[in-house]
């Protein structure tokens, strides 16, 4: 009898493995997935812009459909959700049509890619009608009806990160007036606030309201329930929709349940194989899991497409044979709210100095073309580079377009722990069309590497 | 008495170093620099983009003016030309004014800073009226105001290399009809036939009479002496205007007659800090030098306006009492015709026979967003690597809008001898308007890293 391996989850790492398993070993290995939603393999990075209108519709975000994953031989059993796993006797408990039954099924081999769920701020109200999460593509589709039903005037985003001020966009594209409310001292609290700083004064001059260092106090709601303003320490904002960008965990009640080791961010521990620390044939990838940021060294909980992609990639080459790693992150992550470009990789100013790194920073503004050329754009690009050694810790940028992916080299030069001063060296792509003779990014080092050496020498 | 240093070439290397001096030592040296042209501190890079009408006038790409440079103490004298040097009596001769007066100056350090000259080719009618080449501002000057008082209709470009395909675009902007001529088998041969083809069938796709494998026999000219059409083994192409994108050489026949080392490539040859070999008090930078390849480890010719300022400000840094180097090139460039972005760094397939490398190759298409992203585009992304050791050697890139700034990453991987398994890990941006999940780079890496694989096991 051929091996049953069961795969707990159906996005991006689930899928990826089952796919990547099956195209190694066929018929030789049976698969088994479960998907508690209706949606299978599908990007939710861009629920906000299927919102906004830049996307069609949902089909446009699934990248494989649940016919698809039937065809190449895994079996793909949608609105069933696995409610409890034993280890011991190396079973499933699944509920399907709702929970109306249930049934166990044994596996050889589990792979958890249960993913994240959004934090959810405790306050009165917040489960009220007209406030909605952007987390699953069926989240999508309420919050879109809504909008076509209801019509809404205002929007207040609650949270000044990725997914707040992607949805601060959508909001924006479809008409609505906009707040954003956040209780960091800047939006985007991914970087630090004088970068932040940039992305604020930039919101506003879209139009759009940015409260920060706000407490969120509760929803007040209408006497149909349905939330009418957001109440914060700061006063009372009238809002006709809702939107969450709180954030996300771990979603690892079911592994907690099973006794599986848990790390500081509620994750998932695995090697690089990604097979769970101490279980016995148990894997996991995804949202689910904890990575190690190869900066710092410590673990972290990075929720992004393409680390659970990767991962799903590297469980399903293991599992199928062959061999793979994901030897972790460097914490790199690009965004845009309308024309400004945000990026990241490595350590805020403030992780250093919770890691122990002592650093200096040097901030360049500069363009994205040959100052000359047509279309060229602002961009300011921060370097904080360790004390003494001049090792690059981490890189950020804020700019117009063609400034995110910028960010790479970046990630590249973190990757191979260079020091500002070689990266002053780079050999990096220069045109007028595409960048200024020296490219922003040299700049930065340049300036980073006089701040190390003004360092030494003070 | 200060120590006085001269400086013979005022374009970007010359009155880099020029200025990185004056910043570090002030009034304690005295820098002369000569020019024998009336222009200094241009982005030649910059005419393509003047010609075509992207740019509005040559001031636009004069990053630093006369009367700048004057005010920041040092001694730049325009139109005159350094006619030899006698390292012996620490001399150089200089005519003026046409070469109506001439005088001598003697230097405690030398800078040679002389640029690269354009390759002629060496047939009938080639210094006729109409044929012109895009070197200096003087040439860009002459070109338009031809352009302007004749108002030609057809175009011939002699040469499909970076000069030439921007050029084309540079005429069909000027709604001219644009025949290009290149002796290669495609155009771009600093990309591999396969990249070279897709370049080819582009240009076609914008209008663009592409004449490969062709060998020029001269131009044929009309009883005024002006250029009518361009003679080759393949035909005669009539032509109003012809344009040279041949390419170039370092011009170096002072420093030849002077004794000083010359390279390979007829370059100069320097140590890590710009001081040329052998040479006491001799220092060089910019087109006139070659510089090591990080990646085969040979020296080779790289006419770049990014390595004559790098150089430039490495040259000045050490002159003024600082430290710092130029490591080497791993042979990035970027450009682009019309709406096609084109790439490359690091070896093409021919350079890794030559050198002695086996290597594998893989070739992906992918698109530059999320493809369900508005604007996503086509992408193709070759990566050549060293078999068994896997080692990335090469990385070319061909597509439209976003393609080209990605060989950075591969330009910093190069420099980092990273493997392109190792490449598969890297940790690069995404978001749905700026890459799809798996980014094109990462793709190919993939793909290449299985090619290893199978050629280690075949």
């Amino acid at each position: 009898m051929s091996e049953r391996v069961v795969v707990v989850g159906g996005d991006a790492a689930g899928m990826s493995a089952a796919s990547q398993l099956k195209r190694l070993r066929g018929d030789d290995v049976e698969v088994v997935a479960f998907e508690r939603g209706h949606f299978v393999s599908y990007s939710a990075c861009g629920i906000p812009y299927w919102i906004g209108g830049d996307v069609a519709s949902a089909d446009d975000l699934v990248a494989r459909t649940i016919d698809q994953h039937r065809r190449n031989g895994i079996d793909l059993r949608t609105e069933s959700e696995v409610t409890a796993i034993d280890l011991d006797r190396r079973e499933v408990e699944v509920a399907d049509q709702a929970g109306a039954t249930s049934y166990r099924m044994g596996f050889d081999q589990l792979v958890l890619a249960t993913g994240a769920r959004p934090r959810r701020p405790d306050v009165p109200g917040i489960d009220a009608a007209g406030v909605f999460g952007v987390q699953t593509l069926g989240d999508g589709e309420r919050m879109l009806d809504d909008l076509e039903r209801s019509r809404p005037r205002r929007a207040v985003v609650i949270g000044g990160g990725y997914i707040g001020i992607e949805m601060a966009e959508a909001m924006v594209k479809r008409g609505l007036e906009v707040s954003v409310v956040t209780r960091s001292p800047e939006p985007m609290a991914t970087l630090d606030p004088d970068m932040g700083r940039l992305v604020h004064a930039a919101m506003e001059g879209m139009g759009i309201d940015v409260r920060t260092s706000v407490r969120l106090d509760g929803i007040e709601t209408d006497d149909d329930g349905r939330a009418r303003a957001v109440v914060t320490d700061g006063g009372v904002l009238d809002a006709d929709v809702v939107v969450l960008g709180t954030g996300v965990e771990p979603e690892t009640s079911l592994a907690s349940a099973a006794g599986l080791p848990l790390g500081r961010w509620g994750g998932l521990i695995t090697d690089l194989q990604m097979r769970v620390f101490d279980a016995d044939g148990v894997w996991a990838a995804g949202d689910c899991v904890e990575v190690i940021d190869l900066v710092s060294g410590n673990r972290v909980h990075v929720a992004l497409g393409t680390h659970a992609n990767k991962q799903g990639q590297v469980l399903g080459t293991n599992l199928g044979g062959g061999y793979a790693t994901f030897p972790g992150v460097v914490g790199t992550a690009v965004s845009k709210v309308c024309d400004l470009e945000i990026a990241r990789t490595g350590l805020l100013e403030k992780d250093c100095e919770k890691v122990g790194f002592s650093f200096v920073t040097a901030v360049v503004e500069s363009s994205t073309r040959a100052g000359y050329f047509p279309g060229a754009q602002s961009i300011t690009t921060k370097l904080v580079a360790e004390q003494r050694t001049g090792r690059l810790l981490g890189a950020q940028i804020v700019g117009r377009e063609g400034s995110a992916k910028r960010i790479d080299v970046c990630a590249v030069a973190l990757w191979n722990r260079m020091t500002v001063e070689e990266m002053t060296g780079l050999d990096l792509g220069y045109a007028p069309p595409f960048s200024p003779v020296w490219d922003p990014v040299l700049i930065a080092a340049r300036k980073a590497t006089t701040a190390v050496a003004r360092a030494v020498r003070g």
